[in-house]
């Protein structure tokens, strides 16, 4: 493709009829980014990501720091690996063998310290506000986040890379200086998340969380509904009450939510892609990260942490939007938005379409939402009926073949991928239709009103 | 400051005329970084990087994204831990404990399969180039990278993120079909490494370095020159051939560059933020990553490897242009170009020049080299002196003080931090002297000329 090297993307060919190791491939979306070179398998449970996945993650990173710093949450980075001195103090890590959780990586450097590969860092946060503390109370609210890689020693890793050992995560923790400004930040951080899923236009819900592991007091997470998703989520179908089953254990309960204590439910299997927890003093008082109240007294801080799988992230969107056979991405994380597609070399068209191509790229370049988004397919030993299945295959929103009418009528073909349709139009429409089919997809992509209601109703619990 | 939350820039205060205890404190730059709120000590060799130094940080990363791009390097992302098996195979990992490299952190899953905590990632790339071996000539070059974490288990970690267990490196890797085309890559890396530098303004010198634990048969160092760093750096002062000490054992040789055989050198010291390397088959063939030549054969890929330390690009850049009391950034990695300095709360000129700081910081992010890169310091319960000996020391390139004199004279105080000049002009001419002061800071930073002399004759090697 139009590069100084070419596009590096190994495409795992599974022969047409083979059987595929199911202890391998064991959901769509890992096999179909591993058939279109997205990922390659590096180990049990670790990942290479390729260029092309690459491109999507830097998109999901950006949106998320610009989510991010509209609540005014600074990024910084903290290092991966974490004291196991701290995890203890925390109580986290059992002082013995047996109570430390076997999906902990740990480390042991040349100096005999214990370091833990860490799948989240509250202890590492908390850590560095107590070695300031007590902090006045006018430094607050404290919004700290970083994007980077967590670890988790699964036992059985699956589903590629929504149940990896080695993912990318975000993480947000917030220090407030009492309980009714942590709520405010949870409320904040949550509509926060709430714009960025609708941005990412793949449905989603928002239901009541369970606390597990994390302690605190209240958390909710955002699933994105898939029969491969691990999570069962309840629905009152009555008043819109949305939980994880692991909340509601019995079934033949009723609603606390309702008035009228419903007793109708609908399940539904999700994948989680994002958490929010509010902690209280969890960590800050076993640490002892405390700020100077109003009053002059020191008291521990009230913390939050909020999560995005952001390597999952990736993974959902294309198991919940594909086929069987073809990639759909949301059009703001596709690796590019347009794919253009120059005649066959030594076809006949070759000379008089083939100058098209550069213009229509430049021009579609210039339009504000391709801007830096246009790959052009210029594999011209391969025919252009060849190429198309493949751009299909990888689900670029927007195709555009430069054939045989580009030289005889002055005309491009121009497909929808997601909405299957071809239309062919004169140069001079082409633009405008190309910006018109991402606006429309962006649109169609989410069912937002329901969505929204859902996630009102969601928010009341 | 001017956010939603608090800047988050918790400062080390050291007392005056306190023993700082020798052994954490290690170079001029880690001491800044610590009193400036730019990092904080984790553990030993771990640091937090604060949201200020995040700032710096992306842009280091978005300059080197950009150069590398413009060489046609294909980002990626490879999993952070690396089977030992592979290291095994390609020998640089002992089949017996004794046998093992010290600087080697590693971690042992659940399945007790050993992991390796990569400092560098040979191994890793060149097995997954192997998975899809051979491929055919025509997809060569192949030029990948990354931007991650790395680790190396330091006796002794000192200098704060110039010698860090954890530092972010970028690593790129290539793969060419033959020798020559392999020296064509090497060559064509290392003009993008000296656009690069030349960019990022340090001053910096090119030589002649070890092939080392590496393997392979060509090496390129590049330094910038400063008694912390721990390489000698030897120049010959009559045709300027320039070399790791490493490579020049006895100093009573002669040069081997000069036809008279030169016996006269100087000697400097330099901290190490870029190596290349020529690795030619040392990988490709342990690990059976090869393609397929024109001739329809097999043959091992000749490989390159080419790192930079980001996190240690900063440090260094803080090391050399620094005083003792005060940090200087080149521009280009400042974490803001421009700190705007507002009235005292309660001053007589707070109600009167109070209007213009929005103003002014809306015109500032108007200006091409100033967008986002405008901070507004109003901590209004501090004077404008105490700030101004704050901006002075976070060395933020230009300082608009809105005092007294906006108030009276409609005149701002402009400080030049770098030149340690200062002016009043009027509203209308601050702009353009904000941008002229960028701009010829950027271009003074260098003495570009006699670098450049130095580096092609280094080339030359």
């Amino acid at each position: 493709m139009q590069r100084v090297s070419k596009l590096f993307q190994p495409a795992l060919i599974i022969p047409k009829n083979a059987t595929i190791k199911s202890q391998d491939i064991t959901s769509k979306s890992q096999r179909l980014m591993l058939e279109q070179g997205l990922i390659r398998q590096a180990g049990n449970g670790t990942f290479y990501l390729l260029p092309l996945l690459q491109r999507s993650l830097q998109k999901a990173v950006d949106l998320i720091d610009r989510h991010m710093e509209a609540v005014g949450a600074q990024k910084m980075v903290l290092p991966l690996l974490t004291s196991a001195e701290l995890w203890k103090k925390s109580g986290r890590l059992g002082a013995t063998e047996a109570g430390t959780p076997t999906e902990l990586l740990q480390t042991t450097d040349r100096h005999g310290k214990v370091q833990i590969l860490g799948p989240t860092h509250e202890e590492s946060i908390t850590s560095l506000l107590a070695a300031i503390a007590p902090v006045t109370y006018r430094q607050f609210p404290l919004r700290l986040y970083q994007i980077s890689t967590k670890f988790r020693d699964e036992m059985k890793p699956r589903f590629g890379l929504m149940r990896a050992k080695e993912f990318l995560m975000k993480d947000l923790y917030t220090f407030d200086v009492d309980q009714a400004r942590c709520r405010e930040t949870y409320d904040s951080v949550n509509e926060a998340y709430g714009r960025l899923f609708r941005e990412i236009g793949v449905p989603f819900v928002k239901v009541a969380g369970d606390c597990g592991t994390m302690g605190g007091s209240l958390s909710h997470e955002y699933h994105f509904p898939s029969e491969v998703g691990e999570d069962v989520l309840i629905r009152c179908t009555r008043c819109g009450m949305h939980t994880n089953a692991e909340l509601f254990p019995a079934l033949s309960e009723r609603c606390k939510s309702c008035e009228t204590g419903s007793d109708t439910f609908e399940r539904q299997a999700g994948i989680e892609v994002a958490h929010a927890f509010i902690l209280e003093d969890r960590y800050t008082k076993a640490l002892g990260a405390t700020c100077l109240a109003a009053n002059g007294k020191p008291v521990p801080l009230q913390m939050g942490c909020y999560g995005i799988g952001v390597t999952r992230l990736l993974a959902a969107s294309i198991e919940v939007l594909s086929s069987e056979k073809e990639i759909r991405w949301p059009v703001a994380l596709a690796p590019y938005r347009v794919c253009i597609i120059t005649p066959k070399a030594g076809s006949k068209e070759e000379a008089q379409a083939t100058p098209w191509v550069g213009k229509l790229h430049d021009d579609l370049q210039s339009l504000a939402n391709c801007a830096g988004d246009v790959i052009v397919d210029d594999r011209t030993q391969l025919t252009i009926g060849k190429r198309l299945l493949d751009a299909r295959k990888m689900g670029y929103p927007v195709v555009v073949v430069v054939g045989a009418k580009a030289a005889n009528e002055e005309k491009l073909e121009l497909h929808d991928v997601a909405a299957g349709t071809e239309v062919s139009l004169p140069y001079s429409d082409t633009l405008s239709a190309v910006a018109e089919i991402l606006t429309a997809a962006k649109r169609s992509e989410h069912p937002a009103a329901m969505q929204n209601d859902r996630n009102k109703v969601a928010q009341k619990l």
